[in-house]
């Protein structure tokens, strides 16, 4: 048999699971087995780490199907690699260091044994980029690719980022440009969109794509904003079913915060303004070209996994110091969710983003 | 619309996750949201943990897909409550104590909305006979039911439970009777088979369906040769794949264990009885009207989920005080896995369990 038609099913679940363990030692700097007390290969992974009664155990789950969430034209290696930039993305909307990334993973039976080594790299290069290890996991057998990541972390209780806790007057900023993630999904969507994108920028066109094959959320961002949560006023998550989406998800998790604590008198939106919104003139252009609205990419698409966060006024200029970030907007006293355009016009913002099952 | 006949689809992701929450707050005798400092719905679950320097973190994950592990007749409250039970078993072969559960789950478009809830009251309810708090997770659309567990404890690092660490002349145990699991699915499957077996004896017959449909590992298990871990050696691993490849997975682990310490001089093996295997005459007339082979029901199927482990001759009866057990064989100084049968023959055992993806 010729060794570069090997598939999966030729070796079986044991021995794809020797092979992601060989991986993780030699794609990745450190070596769980020695680096870590803990066993590969047992029943459950142990991890030697202390988590005193000033932290928070911190844990998140998502899992990526194929079918959903692999645009065409993403790598193996890039499946891999979102797989853990998903999760490690809610860890840093909480302000939490890495502790380590459970890999479960299902694929089909006849898939070529390079391309699984190529996803088992992508894991393990993201687990590298993020200095969390990979410490246990699961293989099976499914009709489709299937990864479920849970990465677990740690965070100083003084130091969480929670999606509530804001105040009237508070700024409401994103930690980096938006939209992007979108534009590439509809050109990777679309060879025809993509090349009247290309003939008018060719680098943006790059960048867009990108975007929207390899998430790479910027795990300092969330350090340095649970840095100022102990003395300020800082709220948090991350971006990814769309930014209007989130922007109601956090009302109303500071609602739900705020009526547990007997105050039901909420009276709580958000204004967002256009010109704040720092987007090129070069994707608004590509958007025009392609019979795109670029504030529904900015709004409603998502994938971007940036930040969205709020600080008080009196934070902007000392943050601005320490990370790149853009105030778009602010909370107000008004029950509303609502942009102010370029032409004065002012607009609610639709809700809408990406759910799933619906 | 008729209320029975709501899918999934009609009311969409958020609104699954706020019936998931709801469940959880009602069908469990815990309510997360009280109970822990958490959040489920911010970007990662939180729990107030101490992990001091004497114990290690715990954590598994398990992904379980409808047409792979959920036999037919198996009920929807039964799959949520089997893929809990798998990651809790994990935890138990480790001696651990759960602190928590994340649930990931896909499920398809038009899943009646009823159905979706049962499933969810699996969850809930064994993640309650456990005593294990749902803390977060996610769901997803898919083509068929997905569930994928993360499973989040601790163990004192004397008492954690290794697949490796046994000695020449250490017993080697399981927890309860093996094969009833095995039997169940092969009643499950045919229909022929299953009026045989009742006709022989219906309630064996109904425990080995029973066992298929619904395994519950024995928490208590875990802990106690944990609390005997201290003083002596034991190693413990739980029975997913079958006797036959646990046997094997032991030694090979406590073989890689000790090469690691620089001892390639490894000679140990396993010797079982079949006189000692506690296996019913009812079980063995019921696979010979079925034409199986009852040692291949017992070794080669799996999904019992009960412990095998190894311990001092020394500590059998001390043990036998605190929990039901069966010492089936012995540690021995040959490098074989065999079995002495009823009639004083000598076989080797066949590795084959079973395995995903080939």
């Amino acid at each position: 048999m010729n060794k570069d038609s090997l598939k999966v099913s030729d070796i079986g679940e044991k021995a794809l699971i020797e092979r992601i363990i060989a991986k993780n030692s030699s794609c990745s700097t450190f070596n769980s087995i020695n680096d870590y007390p803990t066993a590969i290969g047992d029943d459950s992974a142990l991890t030697d780490v202390i988590i005193g009664e000033n932290s928070y155990l911190v844990s998140s789950s998502d899992m990526l199907i194929q079918s959903t969430h692999f645009p065409e034209g993403m790598s193996y290696y890039q499946m891999g690699f979102k797989s853990v930039a998903v999760n490690i993305s809610d860890l840093i909307a909480m302000g939490a260091e890495p502790i380590g990334f459970l890999l479960n993973i299902a694929v089909p039976n006849n898939m070529i044994l390079d391309d699984f080594d190529e996803l088992v790299c992508g894991v393990v290069g993201a687990c590298d980029y993020y200095n969390m290890p990979l410490i246990g996991g699961d293989t099976n057998e499914g009709n489709e690719i299937i990864i479920s990541g849970t990465a677990i972390g740690k965070v100083e209780k003084d130091k969480a980022l929670m999606k509530y806790g804001f105040e009237v007057g508070d700024l409401v900023c994103v930690s980096g440009e938006l939209g992007l993630a979108a534009l590439g999904f509809e050109l990777l969507s679309s060879r025809e969109s993509y090349e009247i994108a290309s003939k008018l920028n060719q680098s943006l066109t790059d960048l867009a794509v990108f975007k929207a094959l390899k998430p790479s959320p910027d795990y300092e961002n969330g350090r340095i904003l649970a840095d100022f949560k102990k003395d300020h006023n800082i709220s948090a998550t991350d971006i990814t079913d769309g930014l209007a989406s989130e922007l109601y998800e956090i009302l109303s998790a500071d609602k739900k915060y705020n009526q547990f604590n007997n105050d039901d008198k909420y009276l709580k939106g958000i204004r967002i303004h256009e010109d704040k919104l720092h987007v090129e003139d070069e994707f608004k252009e590509i958007s025009k070209a392609l019979n795109l609205d670029y504030l529904d990419l900015f709004f409603h698409v998502g994938e971007d996994f940036e930040l969205l966060f709020t600080i008080p006024k009196s934070l902007e200029e000392t943050l601005k110091e320490k990370m790149e970030f853009y105030a778009i907007g602010e909370i107000i006293e008004e029950n509303t969710v609502e942009i102010v355009l370029s032409n004065g016009e002012t607009k609610e913002i639709s809700p809408k983003g990406y759910e799933h099952l619906s």
